[in-house]
């Protein structure tokens, strides 16, 4: 692996790979171990074109825990507005040093781009292109899932293992979603079942031939037993068309109120009794698509899918650059 | 002590063991010793909902002195303004392993709400609460003034000694000023008497029953003697109301103009004839709440009071820190 | 050396020095050695009064290099934007221990004023004072025209070595430019020869005096026939005027387009044979003041110039950090 773009390309090897590095990360880390010596001398760009202090943050966060160098390049403000262009940029950080580039973008494609072209040896990471891929989100989302379906089956520990049999459901604005995107790819691979339910209108065309079930109705998608809800952000700028007219009409069709949150209560991962669980990628609009008592469940792991965001990541930094390390060392 | 909410609540002994662990590090550190090891792989993270570089920057370089990582949240065209709640964004810098949270927040009692909750295990510091409090900036005058008082009284040392009988005055708008209520706090308890300058309607309501005297006149308030003048900040966003007309008419009524300096200069810290002296939180607005040549004047303590804001927030993160890692060993 | 406030005044020793040491600095930082220890425990502030992300994380990736700490102040809605003055904040970062400040601003003469005042012991480096000077930038020029120059001349390294004879040609608005001004003053002292070409009008009031030759037409610039070309940005905002009234009338006289690349390719250095270099100090306005093939030309070297820039900054920081260092324990 030298770069992480998309899931859609993700290999089942690889995905687990990261998976179960992360694991370790985040075994071998706490609150009184906070560094690993892995990168130090090394350097990681977050080159964000998008406002995302979260996804800034936990980059940072994890690079630092590795020991790396963090520079963050907000292209706010910066050059970029100046007209200058992605390649002259990254040619740029290159030439500063930077070993991995974490790249946010608003152009679908522009992570693989810029891995594809000779302007850069760093290593690149997806951190959100368009509404096309944010693979690191559903690394995180599908390591969260992987631990509770696992100790649901009795396992000791969640590594080695895959998300075979697991159902589930993703539930908003798939059309312009990508992390339902990310995630229904990596689902994919690591086995699950993957559902939506959006508007048909929301749903991507052509759904019919994706490897997903698409339903028209968040009650109906329900009734179908998902062991996991996956609720994606409500973008207030979308709001106003035709099918998200207002933030009450949104909630009262495709929002975990209260009422819903009764049957998700009822909801068991597959057979075994344990509770089904409920993601979100954050930040929530609380009272839109989750209600407060849904958002604050024991049936949530938001908590742990932000923690589990700075592991994976950590995973990935790791696997990319101590590789790539490897790789000069023999040439 | 568990965390840093306001000057309310700090007792003595806590007051004097900050006061006296901020001696301690401004000593020990210097030009050529700028780092201490006492933080080594923790992580402090800056959360900032209100603009402030100075104060980050304070924050910023404390922690960094003594090893400690910083991230910087700025909660500006972050995902905060995207809707998200205090608590999700806690939350998240929780599972992203702070060890301390220092927070801005335009919201009073903010910095006591996230401590009180169980949203994260990151000690607190209030680094300003709407007009609530700011009990670092407190703490930093406090460390200030103790220098002058005990050296006039003859001390080798300021350590394990308090304010008892200083008389200081404190000048603006106190009403809507967080500094002004920190350093009322903790000068009471520190033992100093407090005098406020102010028009009626920006005293607080009910200043009769505080432990303070009001003047309605400055030059009133400068014939009753003070060892110390406070001044505040004007803040521009509050001019054009009915009693900061305009910054001219401020500076003639509350200003500390260069006639009045010349009261000043006469002033003596106590009977001890050594002179009085002249405190600014800053940033300052030469010309109108301070002119020129009181702004640099042999008497202000301006900039001592910005390299002694770096010795507290160094004291008050090792106060908390050290202390809670001590805790976390023995449980 | 002191401060780093300009070329004008760098001595021809001062200026060799530098470039002999940014040679030395990117000899011995590469992928794998990315730090040295050299600034362990110092502070570098980035003070910039004026956005330039480029510069600041150019900057901040030469002091991380050589093991610093950086704190970036930028002074958009900082306190300055509250009507802070400079030297007020020049205090406040001295009182926290900054070892260097590298400041941006728009008035010229600042970067100057802040080194001859007694607010800071700070070592002052002027990273862009209006449309005075921008030193580090020439340096960085001189250090990638050199290395052309030298190896042109069968020298084994452009160590010790200065441009004598090189005839270097500055395209565009050198009126308002300090890129222009720094490279005068350093090309000249190196023992260069300066050619401008720019709109009557463009050039400063009395050139005639200046140390260069102006032409008023590019292509009677590119007949004199010039070892380099360097293009400035052109800046939008000074767009619509008189000379510049829209980009396509600007490409058409004063950009490099293919055309006229096609006239540089036959342009060498010196007798060498050598072709000559094309410079631009970033961010390219593509199809602007420089075509894509050009930009993209084997005889540009504007990825150059970034990597030159971090070693430059180094061996400023280094040059400056380490003397004051010296300085002090001889005192």
């Amino acid at each position: 692996m030298r770069h992480l773009l998309s899931t859609a390309e993700l290999a089942y090897d690889d995905a687990l790979r990261i998976l179960d590095t992360a694991e370790e990360m985040a075994a071998v880390t706490s609150r009184e171990v906070k560094k690993l010596p892995t990168l130090r001398g090394r350097t990681v760009v977050n080159l964000f074109y998008e406002d995302s202090t979260r996804t800034r943050v936990s980059f940072e966060a994890a690079a630092k825990r590795l020991s790396a160098d963090v520079v963050n390049f907000s292209a706010k403000g910066s050059s970029v507005s100046k007209g200058e262009s992605l390649k002259d940029t990254v040619q740029t950080l290159d030439a500063m040093g930077a070993d991995a580039i974490v790249i946010r973008h608003s152009a679908a494609g522009s992570a693989a781009q810029l891995a594809a072209s000779d302007w850069s040896e760093a290593a690149v990471v997806n951190a959100g292109d368009g509404t096309h891929e944010h693979p690191t989100q559903a690394l995180l989302d599908a390591l969260t899932l992987r631990r509770d379906w696992a100790a649901a089956h009795g396992q000791d520990s969640p590594r080695g293992t895959d998300l075979a049999g697991m159902k589930v459901l993703i539930v908003g604005d798939i059309l312009h979603s990508r992390v339902a995107r990310s995630n229904l790819w990596l689902l994919r691979t690591l086995g699950a079942e993957v559902h939506f339910a959006a508007p048909a209108t929301l749903l991507p065309q052509g759904v019919e031939q994706w490897p997903a079930t698409g339903h028209y109705s968040l009650d109906d998608a329900l009734a179908a037993a998902p062991d996991a809800v996956m609720l994606l952000r409500v973008q207030a700028e979308r709001m106003g068309g035709a099918f998200f007219p207002t933030a009450a009409e949104y909630t009262r069709r495709w929002g975990l109120t209260d009422e819903r949150l009764s049957v998700v209560e009822k909801l068991t991962l597959g057979e075994t009794g344990k509770p089904a669980v409920i993601l979100h990628p954050g930040p929530m609009n609380r009272g839109v698509e989750i209600s407060a008592a849904a958002a604050d469940s024991p049936q949530t792991r938001i908590t742990e899918q932000v923690a589990n965001g700075v592991a994976v990541r950590m995973a990935v930094l790791h696997l990319l650059l101590s590789q790539s390390h490897q790789e000069e060392s023999h040439s």
